[in-house]
């Protein structure tokens, strides 16, 4: 047996236990005629003491152990006369009788501490050192942990886990397949599957009535920051539902999760429609943890000559409350900010409702103080408030307000990472028109149902159609979404037609599914979460990527094992392929 | 709302109550002026009631329901006057006030009943309407009970869930990998995981302890009869631990899961080692549900002038109890089972210990009847008894009678599938000669740990050395299998050395590992047990297939969606692939 205990457990009342202890070296002192080392694993560290007079041979091979050396060691435990309640395991340590080395270690190449002095590239590649320190450790622990709480929910909701295929066909709808070519079939190609959507609605085709999977899924994309080529969702579809009874069943989830994981007893999540959200946010996913809402002076500002203003079709603002005495710095820190190719706005313009009632702006030439007083009043704002305004074409500025008002958000702390308010975002549109192709795209995917009442207009104006999708967003982020589905073969062929698809192209892709719809398909809808962003929001951090254990660099590449590589010549073959020449990039 | 309750909850308490139901039309029947329909949904049935004088119109409206149409109703609870104590719901019918069809149904191309008419084929191509059925859908839901009761066990016993990746690096060692091009570093593949074999390690060295995952897995092999491409696993591994204590932690899974599942508390589940397992059942997953066990008579048959036995390496034998009075058409019969192909026996001897003590065999012209008494005495024969020989090179025998064994067994009912007797095969030899390419492979895989008392043989004889690995089996079936590692990194090169690999190779395709075996590796083991197929044993079902929501064909094919197929031009040219002319198979 290498361990009677872990090196987490041992406690005062432990004292005058012989133990056995296995674990890493963290660190070793020697004081005197005594050397100390911490001891840690997964669980913990416990101090080993070794005494130099006592034991002479034993503390001296104590004295070579490296850091990270694996070790075994039989002793006692007593009480510390130097304890330390910083630790759980401070007030004893274990006087050592028996050392084993049972592995050795090179210096690592970073240090293994909650702050490591190594840089990311370093960390990727010894990834399996880096999983050692306890931010990552805890990071994989919490996902742990959200998994378990997740699938015993559903499970006591009377959803089932069904695995649905890794191998699967590839459809050019969408962002980009990974492709697999068989072997068997030759020339032919299996896809990874983007999502498990089509299963799941066939799922309920068949009466599982309650699917769930927690599920990998793959996407061939371009990759941004903190985008993964294969990422994990939550994945849930219902039959027999509205939107409503979806809504509610994962409103009951996410409450769950909060209160076994946080503790934390959550209100009752606010919905919001599509349009509102715009209106209010310039945004799908607004960060509800602050105010700071959206005010439309357009009408007020325009035809006083100010030439801007005058030719845009929306002029917007917000109010920062209390921040009228912003410096010129901060403001043209703001107005930098706003300009940047990223958010794109020309400029911004602000008013200042000082303390004293005054109101100074930096359009003074063509507003008289009258006329800003008018846009506070508007905008509902007191003396103290700092108005900031944007301008130009309407959705192109409210994206951008929507980001001043975020980093804003930021820069006053209004964004507390330890709070956390979610919002349902519903009433979709359910198609967007692509200027570049001209054409519609699906806004949430083929499948989404319209609306019953806008099922006319997909006729006679479909870019008016709202679709009944919905999305859950907390602090901002988008952690899920879903739709009640299509369950008509006429509307669902309907649907392709409108996104451009040919009768063929819609038979070939999905074919099947058209067919499940002509026996006997139940109303259905369904939600998806993003896991690994689920589980980043719950560790209150920003990125993904520390809360998967072996995660890909921006190229898509595992530095750690080298992957992607080159394969045998003969794997080629036996596939019949053959590479092209390519530029290397 | 869709429904307010199920097709499988009410009882006589819910009399007089009104209901809202939805689901599927399972049958309809006209009985005099009333209309009755089967209404179900994954729950159950329950009676629907029209009554034609009452409700003409509505009852009208029900005789024109098909088969398999989803509908939904409301109406009252009623006690039934001719009860069916056959289904949970037979003691009430609903009498419908309102029918809406929520969608019709195209007759099915197979009926929809626990014994289908639909061929394998036609099932598979409808597998959504295939999955309708009870026996399909029962599969589905155990399997999902035993995903829960593993996770619950094992996350109660510490181990932490962590996923592994798919896109992996491929290695040419073992069955053939899957692999996956990578458009964004054009010539390179991923491959996807056969295993998560060296995560799992790399997770050990990470000091992650225990971890597990229910973690699909990918082979691009020739598929044989239930065998399926993308496979599951429960893939488990613990740090600080020798062979014991795997043992002990994965049997009181098994033990957890029959006592969950079953309501069935296991003995104690016995161990074997493989070469006890071969001397005796001449198999390294024994079905030890029966006894029947080898006796070598290779010493008492030899020397008699009989040819075949004199020149066999071996001559082992079986007793079938009580079994003296097999016909000659029998003793043909399974003399033509142990010739075919599959099989390969010559021939096969036989004695008969009739009832009167008499002895007869197939070779008297040989044998005295003293001679058979010496050979059934050897093997615990007694009078009634049917004693079978095989002979030939040893372990070619040893299958021949092994299949002789289980062929027997089932004829003469001796493998019940309810009941379950679980084995542990231990002491695996590390490495097996393979005549082809004379080279030694890895009996488990590489990272096998050899026994420490036989490191020495690792150079002098490394045909003998017995490995730290264990085969889980359960009715002759493998479920699962294991080892205790290598965490050594001179070792680990040794054991690639042997396996022929060069340094270049294992430092290519498995640095990553040997490296971190160099930064303190604990001494670690696992075992993987075969999701699919466990689910079909605790189904009490030869073929994994029905345990599978979506499964493949034998060609790898998934008929449904039909996948793999051809893909666009323009995804291959992304990828920088040309398809090689190839002759259609």
């Amino acid at each position: 047996m290498y361990r009677t205990h872990t090196c987490g457990e041992l406690r005062l009342e432990n004292k005058d236990t012989k133990v056995t202890l296995s674990g890493w070296v963290q660190r070793s002192r020697d004081l005197g005629g005594m050397t100390f080392v911490d001891l840690r694993d997964r669980y913990g560290i416990t101090q080993l003491v070794f005494d130099l007079q006592k034991e002479e041979a034993l503390c001296m091979s104590a004295r070579k152990l490296g850091r990270e050396f694996v070790i075994q060691i039989i002793g006692n435990v007593i009480e510390r006369s130097n304890k330390n309640n910083q630790i759980p395991t401070g007030e004893i340590e274990v006087e050592v009788e028996k050392l084993v080395i049972l592995n050795g270690s090179k210096t690592p190449p970073f240090t293994i501490e909650d702050e490591s002095d190594g840089g990311d590239d370093l960390r990727m590649r010894y990834r399996y050192l880096d999983l050692r320190r306890n931010p990552v450790k805890n990071n994989l622990m919490l996902r742990h942990q959200l998994s378990m709480e997740t699938r015993n929910y559903l499970s006591q909701n009377g959803f089932l886990e069904v695995e649905t295929p890794c191998l699967i066909k590839s459809t050019p709808e969408g962002a980009r397949d990974f492709v697999v070519p068989s072997r068997m079939n030759p020339g032919q190609f299996y896809a990874l599957p983007q999502s498990p959507q089509t299963f799941k609605q066939l799922l309920m085709v068949s009466g599982f009535d309650k699917y769930f999977q927690i599920v990998k899924c793959f996407r061939d994309e371009d990759l941004r920051a903190d985008r993964q080529p294969e990422f994990t969702q939550i994945d849930c579809e219902m039959a027999f539902v509205e939107q409503e009874d979806i809504l509610n069943t994962f409103e009951g989830m996410v409450r769950h999760l909060f209160q076994k994981i946080k503790g934390h007893k959550m209100d009752v999540i606010p919905r919001m429609t599509y349009d509102e959200a715009m209106e209010k946010y310039g945004s799908d996913k607004p960060d509800i943890r602050f105010e700071m809402t959206f005010n439309d002076l357009t009408g007020l500002t325009q035809n006083k000559g100010f030439k801007i203003f005058d030719e845009a079709e929306a002029v917007l603002a917000i109010v920062a409350k209390g921040q009228a005495e912003y410096t010129r710095k901060q403001l043209d820190h703001l107005t930098d900010y706003v300009r940047r190719e990223q958010i794109g706005a020309k400029g911004m313009v602000y008013v200042k409702y000082n303390a004293d009632g005054s109101l100074k702006s930096s359009v003074d030439k063509f507003y008289t103080e009258n006329d800003l007083l008018d846009w506070a009043n508007h905008c509902g704002a007191e003396k103290g408030d700092l108005i900031l305004l944007l301008s130009g074409v309407k959705t192109k500025t409210q994206k951008q307000l929507s980001e001043l008002r975020l980093y804003l958000g930021e820069q006053l702390s209004l964004r507390n990472p330890a709070v956390y308010k979610p919002l349902w975002v519903v009433d979709f549109p359910l198609l967007e028109w692509d200027e570049e192709t001209e054409r519609f795209h699906a806004m949430h995917h083929p499948f989404t149902s319209p609306k019953k009442e806008d099922f006319e207009k997909m006729e006679s104006d479909p870019g008016a159609v709202r679709a009944n999708a919905y999305d859950l967003v907390i602090n901002g982020v988008e952690i899920g979404g879903g739709s009640i589905r299509i369950h008509d073969r006429k509307i669902q062929e309907r649907m392709f037609d409108l996104l451009g698809f040919t009768k063929e192209e819609a038979e070939n892709q999905f074919g099947f599914l058209l067919s499940a719809f002509e026996y006997g398909a139940p109303p259905h809808g369904g939600i998806a979460l993003g896991f690994d962003r689920l589980s980043s929001m719950f560790g209150g951090k920003d990125s993904i990527r520390d809360f998967i254990a072996f995660p890909k660099n921006n190229a898509g590449r595992d530095v750690m094992i080298d992957a992607p590589a080159f394969i045998a010549k003969e794997q080629l073959d036996e596939l019949y392929l053959n590479v092209l020449p390519f530029v290397k990039k």
